[in-house]
């Protein structure tokens, strides 16, 4: 199939999804450029269309897996992807079920509303190999999270809470990470699940949910400056942590 | 002063200062919102200009320590500042002299080119006590890096240098950080300064830089996905050097 206009019926479906209400209706979601593309494949994660211009190896991969491959020209890459210059192809797909929480070491991210953030929280998660949870905070699989994500989710998949209380009850040595006042950093005991709890960039955690974790950690800042970006932050006490 | 055009003459010299080349010519910069503006001032770094349409007590202090006031209107500071919706007050800076390099603990990041990255390992740097050296790159005192630096700008500025062999000639222990291959995070020897470099989002070090470093390094990762976003991996690598 070849599409080449910009008011195509198909094409003006796919540039809706850059709303999120819109990709909560339809449970899909758009991934730009080859290198997410080629991770979600690898992940067994097929896209349902494929927009190219350029095709390639790439693109023959994700119609042989399944994938719809429509034909198109620049002018129709750039108005369905989020960025100004994307990068070929771009494809459209269903967000992958959410798994359940099954890991030793969990990140509960609080509120964080930077899609940036988010998404960098999310692949560091992913290297240093905790799973990630997510309280309320940004659209997880919005094009922007999914790029600062750079393949992340496909190979560790945010589980979305609705609740701080799953936490607790499913029995997670809970801690909080907070700008002062907390422990150093501490090594995870053996055989006991921990929950490492990270708050927004602005607020920190809400009172009540450092007040129902087991113990606070702050990180230790030798340097004038008093606060570290959030990601970075939550990233330091996963790996100190280890 | 009160202005409310927005193609007054100095209304237009601030909207230059958007374009990096402006910014290099004239030494200057822009400063958006309460919260980096208060940091330079308490910092000693008092803006030439600052625009206003609230008033209030920051920009009391700014007049007071030697600042030229502009009230304006919102479609000005709009017009003038480089978020889509900017917080008053937006201040005209000289960017501060340089300061050379004097801190045991020096972290040079190689060709960063996201101002987000860039501004968020200045704080980092910032906040866990090491010096910010600059081989190439994003403009440091863009607006961008600076919001992402959250003030930390002013409280350990972050120094240009022109060339790698300044950092090996000046004695540091050179640490290259590299994705892998590297050994892992080590105590600092005493009494030794230590250079620790960082390689862009996208390329890594050029192996040039790699091969004149005395050690390669590389943060032990126990998930499936290989590489963390640059800015989180340099912090990771100063908070484990101590």
């Amino acid at each position: 199939m070849r599409i080449e206009s910009t008011t195509n019926q198909r094409v003006k479906a796919v540039r809706r999804l850059h709303r999120g209400r819109e990709r909560h209706r339809t449970g899909r979601t758009l991934l730009e450029g080859p290198k997410l593309v080629e991770t979600a494949l690898d992940a067994g994660v097929v896209p349902v269309e494929v927009y190219t211009d350029a095709g390639g190896e790439l693109v023959r991969r994700c119609e042989a897996a399944g994938a719809q491959v429509i034909e198109t020209d620049r002018k129709v890459l750039e108005s369905i992807a989020t960025t100004v210059e994307p990068q070929d192809p771009v494809a459209v797909l269903e967000v992958p079920e959410q798994p359940g929480l099954d890991s030793e070491r969990l990140v509960v991210l609080v509120d964080i509303s930077d899609p940036g953030n988010l998404g960098t929280l999310i692949r560091s998660g992913a290297a240093l190999g905790w799973q990630v949870a997510l309280l309320r905070g940004a659209d997880p699989w919005s094009p922007k999270v999914l790029r600062s994500g750079a393949g992340a989710h496909f190979i560790a998949p945010p589980v979305p809470i609705s609740n701080f209380d799953e936490i607790v009850d499913a029995g997670y040595l809970t801690v909080a990470l907070v700008v002062s006042g907390g422990k150093p950093p501490f090594d995870i005991p053996e055989g006991r699940a921990v929950a490492l709890v990270v708050g927004s960039e602005s607020h920190g955690l809400p009172e009540h949910i450092v007040s129902s974790c087991d113990i606070a950690l702050s990180l230790p800042m030798v340097g004038a400056v008093e606060s570290m970006n959030a990601a970075v932050a939550g990233a330091i006490a996963m790996f100190a942590m280890g």
